[in-house]
Protein backbone atom coordinates (compact mmCIF):
# COMPACT_ATOMS: atom_id res chain seq x y z
CA UNK A 1 0.00 0.00 0.00
CA UNK A 2 1.25 3.63 -0.56
CA UNK A 3 2.50 5.83 1.97
CA UNK A 4 -0.50 7.78 3.73
CA UNK A 5 0.01 11.31 5.28
CA UNK A 6 -1.37 11.32 8.64
CA UNK A 7 -3.56 14.25 9.02
CA UNK A 8 -4.03 13.70 12.79
CA UNK A 9 -3.48 11.43 16.04
CA UNK A 10 -6.34 11.56 18.54
CA UNK A 11 -6.50 9.36 22.03
CA UNK A 12 -8.38 6.57 20.33
CA UNK A 13 -8.17 7.03 16.75
CA UNK A 14 -5.73 8.43 14.00
CA UNK A 15 -7.21 10.30 10.65
CA UNK A 16 -4.66 9.22 7.39
CA UNK A 17 -5.58 11.21 3.91
CA UNK A 18 -7.73 8.97 1.94
CA UNK A 19 -7.66 7.70 -1.62
CA UNK A 20 -9.75 10.31 -3.03
CA UNK A 21 -10.35 14.19 -2.46
CA UNK A 22 -12.71 14.90 0.26
CA UNK A 23 -12.20 11.50 1.66
CA UNK A 24 -10.46 10.38 4.96
CA UNK A 25 -9.82 7.04 6.54
CA UNK A 26 -10.10 6.60 10.28
CA UNK A 27 -8.18 4.04 12.10
CA UNK A 28 -9.20 2.45 15.39
CA UNK A 29 -6.26 2.04 18.23
CA UNK A 30 -6.41 -0.18 21.11
CA UNK A 31 -5.51 3.35 23.23
CA UNK A 32 -7.66 3.95 25.70
CA UNK A 33 -8.01 7.19 27.87
CA UNK A 34 -10.02 8.85 30.39
CA UNK A 35 -10.38 11.29 32.35
CA UNK A 36 -9.05 14.03 29.60
CA UNK A 37 -6.27 11.62 28.90
CA UNK A 38 -4.62 11.26 33.00
CA UNK A 39 -5.59 7.77 32.73
CA UNK A 40 -3.68 5.83 30.09
CA UNK A 41 -3.97 2.21 29.01
CA UNK A 42 -4.95 -0.02 26.31
CA UNK A 43 -7.76 -2.86 25.55
CA UNK A 44 -6.80 -5.45 23.45
CA UNK A 45 -8.50 -5.58 20.49
CA UNK A 46 -10.91 -2.54 20.83
CA UNK A 47 -10.30 -1.11 17.63
CA UNK A 48 -11.08 -3.52 15.77
CA UNK A 49 -14.21 -3.97 17.83
CA UNK A 50 -15.20 -0.44 17.30
CA UNK A 51 -14.42 -0.33 13.61
CA UNK A 52 -17.15 -2.93 13.32
CA UNK A 53 -19.59 -1.64 15.74
CA UNK A 54 -19.38 1.79 14.29
CA UNK A 55 -19.50 0.31 10.96
CA UNK A 56 -22.78 -1.13 12.07
CA UNK A 57 -24.11 1.77 13.75
CA UNK A 58 -23.63 4.39 11.01
CA UNK A 59 -24.94 2.30 8.47
CA UNK A 60 -28.01 1.73 10.21
CA UNK A 61 -28.49 5.48 11.00
CA UNK A 62 -28.03 5.83 7.28
CA UNK A 63 -30.67 3.65 6.50
CA UNK A 64 -33.22 5.82 8.48
CA UNK A 65 -31.95 8.43 7.01
CA UNK A 66 -29.25 9.69 9.54
CA UNK A 67 -26.90 11.91 7.13
CA UNK A 68 -23.42 10.42 8.51
CA UNK A 69 -20.20 10.75 7.26
CA UNK A 70 -19.41 7.31 7.03
CA UNK A 71 -18.39 5.54 3.35
CA UNK A 72 -17.07 1.93 3.87
CA UNK A 73 -15.03 -0.29 5.96
CA UNK A 74 -11.77 -0.71 4.16
CA UNK A 75 -10.19 -3.14 6.83
CA UNK A 76 -10.22 -4.54 10.67
CA UNK A 77 -9.03 -1.07 12.24
CA UNK A 78 -9.88 1.29 8.70
CA UNK A 79 -12.89 2.82 7.55
CA UNK A 80 -13.02 5.55 4.79
CA UNK A 81 -15.32 8.34 5.80
CA UNK A 82 -15.95 11.77 4.30
CA UNK A 83 -13.75 14.72 5.02
CA UNK A 84 -15.71 17.04 7.28
CA UNK A 85 -15.04 20.47 9.57
CA UNK A 86 -15.71 19.31 12.77
CA UNK A 87 -18.11 20.96 14.79
CA UNK A 88 -16.25 21.72 18.25
CA UNK A 89 -18.76 20.85 20.38
CA UNK A 90 -19.75 16.81 21.82
CA UNK A 91 -23.31 16.16 21.82
CA UNK A 92 -24.13 14.28 24.91
CA UNK A 93 -27.68 12.76 24.83
CA UNK A 94 -28.45 11.06 28.32
CA UNK A 95 -31.51 8.74 29.77
CA UNK A 96 -30.29 7.33 32.96
CA UNK A 97 -27.90 9.29 35.57
CA UNK A 98 -24.19 8.53 35.44
CA UNK A 99 -20.96 9.73 34.97
CA UNK A 100 -20.39 13.94 35.05
CA UNK A 101 -23.98 14.38 35.41
CA UNK A 102 -23.97 12.15 38.96
CA UNK A 103 -21.44 14.33 40.55
CA UNK A 104 -22.48 18.06 38.85
CA UNK A 105 -25.78 17.80 40.01
CA UNK A 106 -25.92 15.55 42.63
CA UNK A 107 -27.95 12.89 41.12
CA UNK A 108 -27.70 9.03 42.00
CA UNK A 109 -25.97 6.88 39.59
CA UNK A 110 -28.49 4.50 37.84
CA UNK A 111 -31.53 7.35 38.22
CA UNK A 112 -33.81 6.94 35.00
CA UNK A 113 -33.92 10.79 34.16
CA UNK A 114 -37.78 12.60 33.88
CA UNK A 115 -36.65 13.25 30.12
CA UNK A 116 -34.28 12.61 27.87
CA UNK A 117 -31.31 15.85 28.43
CA UNK A 118 -29.04 16.39 25.50
CA UNK A 119 -26.02 18.28 26.69
CA UNK A 120 -23.33 20.11 24.87
CA UNK A 121 -19.70 20.65 25.60
CA UNK A 122 -17.18 22.51 24.09
CA UNK A 123 -14.20 20.44 22.58
CA UNK A 124 -11.37 21.80 24.39
CA UNK A 125 -9.05 19.34 26.00
CA UNK A 126 -6.84 22.01 27.70
CA UNK A 127 -10.24 23.39 28.81
CA UNK A 128 -11.29 20.19 30.12
CA UNK A 129 -14.24 19.74 27.72
CA UNK A 130 -16.05 22.40 29.40
CA UNK A 131 -20.23 21.69 30.02
CA UNK A 132 -21.66 24.85 27.37
CA UNK A 133 -24.76 25.75 26.98
CA UNK A 134 -26.93 27.12 23.81
CA UNK A 135 -26.28 30.72 24.76
CA UNK A 136 -22.44 30.10 24.52
CA UNK A 137 -22.52 28.63 21.05
CA UNK A 138 -24.21 31.21 19.34
CA UNK A 139 -22.44 33.65 21.10
CA UNK A 140 -19.00 32.61 19.88
CA UNK A 141 -20.25 30.95 16.86
CA UNK A 142 -18.96 27.72 17.14
CA UNK A 143 -22.10 26.48 15.26
CA UNK A 144 -24.88 28.83 13.98
CA UNK A 145 -28.91 28.45 15.22
CA UNK A 146 -29.75 26.00 12.01
CA UNK A 147 -26.88 24.15 12.75
CA UNK A 148 -27.68 23.24 16.26
CA UNK A 149 -31.11 22.63 15.49
CA UNK A 150 -30.45 20.20 13.00
CA UNK A 151 -27.86 18.39 15.39
CA UNK A 152 -30.47 18.50 18.20
CA UNK A 153 -32.89 16.63 15.74
CA UNK A 154 -30.20 14.17 14.69
CA UNK A 155 -29.30 13.67 17.90
CA UNK A 156 -32.77 12.71 19.27
CA UNK A 157 -33.57 10.38 16.70
CA UNK A 158 -29.86 8.78 16.95
CA UNK A 159 -31.31 8.07 20.62
CA UNK A 160 -34.29 6.99 19.66
CA UNK A 161 -32.85 4.49 17.09
CA UNK A 162 -30.04 3.10 19.59
CA UNK A 163 -32.36 3.26 22.61
CA UNK A 164 -34.57 0.21 20.69
CA UNK A 165 -31.20 -1.45 18.70
CA UNK A 166 -29.69 -2.12 22.56
CA UNK A 167 -33.03 -2.57 24.25
CA UNK A 168 -33.34 -5.58 21.72
CA UNK A 169 -30.20 -7.46 22.61
CA UNK A 170 -30.92 -6.73 26.78
CA UNK A 171 -28.83 -3.40 26.90
CA UNK A 172 -29.49 -0.17 28.40
CA UNK A 173 -28.36 3.04 26.58
CA UNK A 174 -27.57 4.99 29.35
CA UNK A 175 -26.00 7.87 27.36
CA UNK A 176 -23.58 8.35 24.73
CA UNK A 177 -21.56 11.05 23.21
CA UNK A 178 -21.67 12.24 19.22
CA UNK A 179 -19.68 14.49 17.22
CA UNK A 180 -20.98 16.49 14.26
CA UNK A 181 -18.68 17.82 11.10
CA UNK A 182 -19.59 20.25 8.61
CA UNK A 183 -19.64 19.64 4.43
CA UNK A 184 -20.15 21.74 2.14
CA UNK A 185 -22.10 20.89 -1.55
CA UNK A 186 -21.84 23.81 -3.71
CA UNK A 187 -22.03 26.99 -1.63
CA UNK A 188 -24.40 25.46 1.15
CA UNK A 189 -22.90 23.36 3.83
CA UNK A 190 -25.02 21.36 6.20
CA UNK A 191 -24.05 19.05 9.48
CA UNK A 192 -23.76 15.03 9.37
CA UNK A 193 -23.16 12.58 12.06
CA UNK A 194 -18.91 12.07 12.04
CA UNK A 195 -16.30 10.61 14.44
CA UNK A 196 -17.70 7.10 15.86
CA UNK A 197 -19.76 5.36 18.05
CA UNK A 198 -19.16 2.64 20.36
CA UNK A 199 -18.33 1.74 23.70
CA UNK A 200 -15.82 3.89 24.17
CA UNK A 201 -18.38 6.55 23.42
CA UNK A 202 -21.77 5.01 24.84
CA UNK A 203 -22.24 3.76 28.80
CA UNK A 204 -24.27 0.01 27.74
CA UNK A 205 -25.42 -1.53 30.65
CA UNK A 206 -26.93 -5.27 30.99
CA UNK A 207 -30.61 -4.36 31.23
CA UNK A 208 -30.79 -7.22 33.88
CA UNK A 209 -27.53 -7.46 35.91
CA UNK A 210 -26.85 -3.73 35.05
CA UNK A 211 -23.12 -4.97 34.31
CA UNK A 212 -21.52 -1.77 32.53
CA UNK A 213 -20.02 -2.91 28.99
CA UNK A 214 -18.46 -0.11 28.46
CA UNK A 215 -15.22 2.31 28.74
CA UNK A 216 -16.50 2.63 32.22
CA UNK A 217 -14.88 -0.69 33.29
CA UNK A 218 -11.75 1.16 31.99
CA UNK A 219 -12.17 4.27 33.58
CA UNK A 220 -13.47 2.60 36.99
CA UNK A 221 -10.61 -0.49 36.91
CA UNK A 222 -13.24 -2.79 36.80
CA UNK A 223 -11.41 -5.55 34.62
CA UNK A 224 -12.44 -7.61 31.55
CA UNK A 225 -12.35 -4.05 29.59
CA UNK A 226 -11.86 -6.52 25.90
CA UNK A 227 -15.02 -9.26 27.04
CA UNK A 228 -17.74 -6.05 27.99
CA UNK A 229 -16.30 -5.01 23.92
CA UNK A 230 -17.11 -8.26 22.91
CA UNK A 231 -20.47 -8.58 24.42
CA UNK A 232 -21.74 -5.80 22.47
CA UNK A 233 -20.79 -6.73 19.40
CA UNK A 234 -21.19 -10.34 19.70
CA UNK A 235 -24.93 -9.72 21.04
CA UNK A 236 -25.04 -7.40 18.21
CA UNK A 237 -24.26 -10.14 15.59
CA UNK A 238 -21.21 -9.01 14.59
CA UNK A 239 -18.74 -11.56 15.38
CA UNK A 240 -19.14 -14.63 13.50
CA UNK A 241 -15.47 -16.36 13.69
CA UNK A 242 -12.84 -16.11 15.50
CA UNK A 243 -9.87 -17.56 13.60
CA UNK A 244 -8.67 -14.17 11.90
CA UNK A 245 -4.84 -12.98 11.95
CA UNK A 246 -4.72 -10.39 13.72
CA UNK A 247 -4.28 -10.30 17.32
CA UNK A 248 -7.49 -9.49 19.33
CA UNK A 249 -9.19 -9.55 16.23
CA UNK A 250 -12.48 -11.96 16.59
CA UNK A 251 -14.60 -10.70 13.40
CA UNK A 252 -15.30 -11.72 10.17
CA UNK A 253 -14.14 -9.31 7.78
CA UNK A 254 -14.17 -11.38 4.65
CA UNK A 255 -16.49 -8.23 2.62
CA UNK A 256 -13.83 -5.95 3.81
CA UNK A 257 -10.89 -8.36 2.40
CA UNK A 258 -13.03 -8.85 -0.99
CA UNK A 259 -13.71 -4.66 -1.52
CA UNK A 260 -9.97 -4.34 -0.42
CA UNK A 261 -8.90 -7.03 -3.21
CA UNK A 262 -11.20 -5.78 -5.54
CA UNK A 263 -13.52 -8.48 -5.62
CA UNK B 1 -39.46 46.22 68.35
CA UNK B 2 -41.11 42.86 68.80
CA UNK B 3 -39.02 40.00 68.84
CA UNK B 4 -38.96 38.10 65.29
CA UNK B 5 -38.10 34.89 64.02
CA UNK B 6 -35.01 34.21 61.87
CA UNK B 7 -36.18 32.10 58.57
CA UNK B 8 -32.68 32.25 56.81
CA UNK B 9 -29.54 33.19 57.32
CA UNK B 10 -26.86 33.26 54.28
CA UNK B 11 -23.91 34.52 53.50
CA UNK B 12 -24.70 38.14 53.04
CA UNK B 13 -28.41 38.20 54.65
CA UNK B 14 -30.38 37.08 57.31
CA UNK B 15 -34.06 36.72 56.47
CA UNK B 16 -36.79 37.76 59.36
CA UNK B 17 -40.48 37.04 59.15
CA UNK B 18 -42.47 40.21 58.18
CA UNK B 19 -44.81 42.11 59.76
CA UNK B 20 -47.54 40.62 57.69
CA UNK B 21 -48.44 37.45 55.75
CA UNK B 22 -46.38 36.89 52.66
CA UNK B 23 -44.07 39.37 53.55
CA UNK B 24 -40.11 38.95 54.43
CA UNK B 25 -37.68 41.23 56.43
CA UNK B 26 -34.46 41.36 54.11
CA UNK B 27 -31.52 42.53 56.56
CA UNK B 28 -28.26 43.12 54.69
CA UNK B 29 -24.91 41.93 56.61
CA UNK B 30 -21.32 43.39 56.38
CA UNK B 31 -20.33 39.64 55.60
CA UNK B 32 -18.67 38.67 52.51
CA UNK B 33 -17.85 35.74 51.52
CA UNK B 34 -15.81 34.02 47.73
CA UNK B 35 -15.44 30.79 46.23
CA UNK B 36 -18.29 29.07 47.46
CA UNK B 37 -17.99 30.49 50.87
CA UNK B 38 -14.13 29.11 51.23
CA UNK B 39 -12.95 33.10 51.48
CA UNK B 40 -14.48 34.93 54.39
CA UNK B 41 -14.05 38.39 55.85
CA UNK B 42 -16.32 41.56 56.06
CA UNK B 43 -16.45 44.74 54.40
CA UNK B 44 -17.24 47.72 56.46
CA UNK B 45 -20.82 48.99 56.05
CA UNK B 46 -21.26 46.93 52.94
CA UNK B 47 -24.32 45.96 54.34
CA UNK B 48 -25.72 49.79 54.30
CA UNK B 49 -24.62 50.19 50.98
CA UNK B 50 -26.43 47.57 49.38
CA UNK B 51 -29.23 47.93 50.88
CA UNK B 52 -29.36 51.60 49.73
CA UNK B 53 -28.47 50.81 46.38
CA UNK B 54 -30.79 47.80 46.02
CA UNK B 55 -33.60 49.30 46.70
CA UNK B 56 -32.24 52.10 44.48
CA UNK B 57 -32.32 49.40 41.59
CA UNK B 58 -35.70 48.01 42.46
CA UNK B 59 -37.55 50.66 42.75
CA UNK B 60 -35.84 51.58 39.30
CA UNK B 61 -36.70 48.47 37.71
CA UNK B 62 -40.53 48.17 38.79
CA UNK B 63 -40.83 51.45 37.56
CA UNK B 64 -40.10 50.21 33.85
CA UNK B 65 -42.72 47.10 34.69
CA UNK B 66 -39.90 44.40 35.76
CA UNK B 67 -41.73 42.96 38.90
CA UNK B 68 -39.94 43.11 41.75
CA UNK B 69 -40.13 41.49 45.66
CA UNK B 70 -39.22 45.04 46.36
CA UNK B 71 -41.18 46.49 48.71
CA UNK B 72 -39.78 49.55 50.83
CA UNK B 73 -36.77 50.24 53.11
CA UNK B 74 -37.40 49.43 56.15
CA UNK B 75 -33.95 50.73 57.82
CA UNK B 76 -30.74 51.13 57.14
CA UNK B 77 -30.11 47.55 57.22
CA UNK B 78 -33.38 46.14 56.64
CA UNK B 79 -36.18 45.96 53.73
CA UNK B 80 -39.73 44.41 53.38
CA UNK B 81 -39.96 42.31 50.44
CA UNK B 82 -42.97 39.93 49.66
CA UNK B 83 -42.08 36.45 50.39
CA UNK B 84 -41.30 34.15 46.95
CA UNK B 85 -40.53 30.66 46.44
CA UNK B 86 -37.42 31.31 45.45
CA UNK B 87 -36.46 29.20 42.04
CA UNK B 88 -33.34 27.38 42.90
CA UNK B 89 -31.83 29.02 39.32
CA UNK B 90 -28.82 31.88 39.23
CA UNK B 91 -29.45 33.78 36.58
CA UNK B 92 -26.30 35.46 35.21
CA UNK B 93 -25.80 37.97 32.71
CA UNK B 94 -22.51 38.43 30.71
CA UNK B 95 -22.01 41.48 28.79
CA UNK B 96 -17.96 40.93 28.78
CA UNK B 97 -15.96 38.19 29.93
CA UNK B 98 -14.60 37.86 33.62
CA UNK B 99 -14.61 35.84 36.33
CA UNK B 100 -15.83 31.66 35.69
CA UNK B 101 -16.78 32.19 32.00
CA UNK B 102 -12.93 33.48 31.50
CA UNK B 103 -11.63 30.00 33.33
CA UNK B 104 -14.18 27.56 31.87
CA UNK B 105 -13.61 28.69 28.39
CA UNK B 106 -10.45 30.37 28.63
CA UNK B 107 -11.48 33.58 27.46
CA UNK B 108 -9.45 36.56 28.63
CA UNK B 109 -11.03 39.12 30.57
CA UNK B 110 -12.16 42.22 29.31
CA UNK B 111 -13.39 41.07 26.33
CA UNK B 112 -16.39 42.44 25.10
CA UNK B 113 -18.59 39.70 23.98
CA UNK B 114 -20.38 39.38 20.69
CA UNK B 115 -23.63 39.01 22.16
CA UNK B 116 -25.25 38.89 25.48
CA UNK B 117 -24.84 35.37 27.11
CA UNK B 118 -27.43 34.25 30.06
CA UNK B 119 -26.11 31.51 32.03
CA UNK B 120 -27.92 29.29 34.61
CA UNK B 121 -26.25 28.08 37.65
CA UNK B 122 -28.17 25.20 40.12
CA UNK B 123 -28.20 26.78 43.40
CA UNK B 124 -26.49 24.55 45.29
CA UNK B 125 -23.50 25.52 47.47
CA UNK B 126 -23.01 21.67 48.64
CA UNK B 127 -22.73 21.08 44.74
CA UNK B 128 -20.93 24.40 43.86
CA UNK B 129 -23.58 25.96 42.09
CA UNK B 130 -22.90 24.38 39.12
CA UNK B 131 -23.39 25.74 35.18
CA UNK B 132 -26.62 24.00 33.97
CA UNK B 133 -28.61 23.97 30.45
CA UNK B 134 -32.29 24.48 29.72
CA UNK B 135 -32.32 20.89 29.26
CA UNK B 136 -31.38 20.53 33.16
CA UNK B 137 -33.79 23.03 33.85
CA UNK B 138 -36.63 21.06 32.19
CA UNK B 139 -35.44 17.63 33.27
CA UNK B 140 -35.88 18.11 36.87
CA UNK B 141 -38.27 20.83 36.74
CA UNK B 142 -36.63 23.43 38.74
CA UNK B 143 -38.98 26.03 36.40
CA UNK B 144 -41.13 25.58 33.85
CA UNK B 145 -40.84 26.46 29.93
CA UNK B 146 -42.79 29.44 30.63
CA UNK B 147 -41.27 30.55 33.92
CA UNK B 148 -37.97 30.36 32.08
CA UNK B 149 -39.43 32.77 29.12
CA UNK B 150 -40.34 35.18 31.61
CA UNK B 151 -36.98 34.82 33.38
CA UNK B 152 -34.80 35.57 29.97
CA UNK B 153 -37.25 38.23 29.41
CA UNK B 154 -36.66 39.82 32.69
CA UNK B 155 -33.01 39.20 32.56
CA UNK B 156 -32.88 41.32 29.25
CA UNK B 157 -34.67 43.55 30.05
CA UNK B 158 -32.80 44.24 33.20
CA UNK B 159 -29.54 43.98 31.84
CA UNK B 160 -30.92 46.86 29.29
CA UNK B 161 -31.70 49.16 31.79
CA UNK B 162 -28.76 48.96 34.41
CA UNK B 163 -26.68 48.87 31.35
CA UNK B 164 -27.85 52.51 30.46
CA UNK B 165 -28.12 53.49 34.61
CA UNK B 166 -24.28 52.28 35.12
CA UNK B 167 -23.50 53.82 31.82
CA UNK B 168 -24.17 57.47 32.23
CA UNK B 169 -22.39 57.51 35.86
CA UNK B 170 -18.80 56.34 33.75
CA UNK B 171 -19.41 52.14 34.60
CA UNK B 172 -19.60 49.59 32.51
CA UNK B 173 -21.86 46.67 33.70
CA UNK B 174 -19.47 43.50 32.99
CA UNK B 175 -21.61 40.83 34.26
CA UNK B 176 -24.41 40.41 37.35
CA UNK B 177 -26.63 37.36 39.01
CA UNK B 178 -30.06 37.92 39.35
CA UNK B 179 -32.23 35.51 41.60
CA UNK B 180 -35.72 34.67 40.83
CA UNK B 181 -39.07 34.09 42.90
CA UNK B 182 -42.34 32.33 42.48
CA UNK B 183 -45.52 34.07 43.91
CA UNK B 184 -49.15 32.78 43.61
CA UNK B 185 -52.02 35.05 42.91
CA UNK B 186 -55.09 33.16 43.39
CA UNK B 187 -54.11 29.62 41.59
CA UNK B 188 -51.89 31.37 39.44
CA UNK B 189 -48.06 31.36 40.02
CA UNK B 190 -45.75 33.91 38.31
CA UNK B 191 -42.34 34.66 38.48
CA UNK B 192 -40.82 37.90 40.30
CA UNK B 193 -37.50 39.47 40.31
CA UNK B 194 -36.04 38.31 44.07
CA UNK B 195 -32.78 38.67 46.37
CA UNK B 196 -30.86 41.63 45.52
CA UNK B 197 -28.81 43.87 43.20
CA UNK B 198 -25.90 45.25 44.64
CA UNK B 199 -22.08 45.50 44.10
CA UNK B 200 -22.12 41.86 45.99
CA UNK B 201 -23.91 40.67 42.50
CA UNK B 202 -22.51 42.69 39.61
CA UNK B 203 -19.12 42.94 38.13
CA UNK B 204 -19.18 46.85 37.61
CA UNK B 205 -15.51 48.55 36.24
CA UNK B 206 -15.11 52.03 35.79
CA UNK B 207 -15.26 52.58 32.44
CA UNK B 208 -11.96 54.49 31.84
CA UNK B 209 -9.73 52.86 34.20
CA UNK B 210 -11.23 49.75 34.48
CA UNK B 211 -11.12 49.88 37.73
CA UNK B 212 -13.20 47.28 39.65
CA UNK B 213 -16.11 48.61 42.09
CA UNK B 214 -17.65 45.18 42.97
CA UNK B 215 -16.68 42.22 44.81
CA UNK B 216 -14.19 41.12 42.85
CA UNK B 217 -12.07 43.65 44.95
CA UNK B 218 -12.96 41.27 48.05
CA UNK B 219 -12.38 37.63 45.83
CA UNK B 220 -9.36 38.93 44.47
CA UNK B 221 -7.82 41.05 47.57
CA UNK B 222 -7.16 44.31 45.50
CA UNK B 223 -8.15 46.18 48.78
CA UNK B 224 -10.39 49.33 49.41
CA UNK B 225 -13.58 47.37 49.19
CA UNK B 226 -15.78 49.85 51.05
CA UNK B 227 -14.55 52.66 49.15
CA UNK B 228 -15.61 50.94 45.93
CA UNK B 229 -19.16 50.56 47.34
CA UNK B 230 -19.10 53.94 48.28
CA UNK B 231 -18.59 54.88 44.78
CA UNK B 232 -21.31 53.34 43.24
CA UNK B 233 -23.68 54.72 45.64
CA UNK B 234 -22.18 58.21 45.34
CA UNK B 235 -22.31 58.16 41.71
CA UNK B 236 -25.96 56.33 42.25
CA UNK B 237 -26.80 59.86 44.11
CA UNK B 238 -27.21 57.72 47.04
CA UNK B 239 -25.05 59.26 49.36
CA UNK B 240 -26.77 62.74 51.00
CA UNK B 241 -24.93 63.03 54.30
CA UNK B 242 -22.46 61.14 56.34
CA UNK B 243 -24.01 62.20 59.90
CA UNK B 244 -26.09 59.04 60.63
CA UNK B 245 -25.43 57.32 63.76
CA UNK B 246 -24.45 53.57 62.43
CA UNK B 247 -20.58 52.68 62.05
CA UNK B 248 -19.94 52.62 58.55
CA UNK B 249 -23.18 54.15 57.55
CA UNK B 250 -22.99 56.83 55.28
CA UNK B 251 -26.68 57.48 53.47
CA UNK B 252 -29.36 59.86 54.04
CA UNK B 253 -31.84 57.77 55.44
CA UNK B 254 -34.21 59.97 56.81
CA UNK B 255 -37.38 58.72 54.14
CA UNK B 256 -36.67 55.55 55.63
CA UNK B 257 -37.49 56.83 59.36
CA UNK B 258 -40.23 58.67 58.58
CA UNK B 259 -41.85 55.88 57.41
CA UNK B 260 -40.83 53.94 60.05
CA UNK B 261 -41.99 56.54 62.26
CA UNK B 262 -45.66 56.72 60.57
CA UNK B 263 -44.41 60.38 59.69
Amino acid sequence: MARRRQIYEGKAKILYEGPEPGTIIQYFKDDATAFNAQKKGQIAGKGVLNNRISEHIFTNLAAIGVPTHFMRRLNMREQLVRQVEIVPIEVVVRNVAAGTLTKRLGIEEGTQLPRTIIEYYYKDDALGDPLIADEHIACFGWASQEEMNDIADMAIRVNDFMSGMFAAIGIRLVDFKLEFGRIWENDYSRVILADEISPDSCRLWDIKSNKKLDKDRFRQDLGEEAEAYQEVARRLGLLNGESEGEEGAVLDFDSAKKKRDGQ
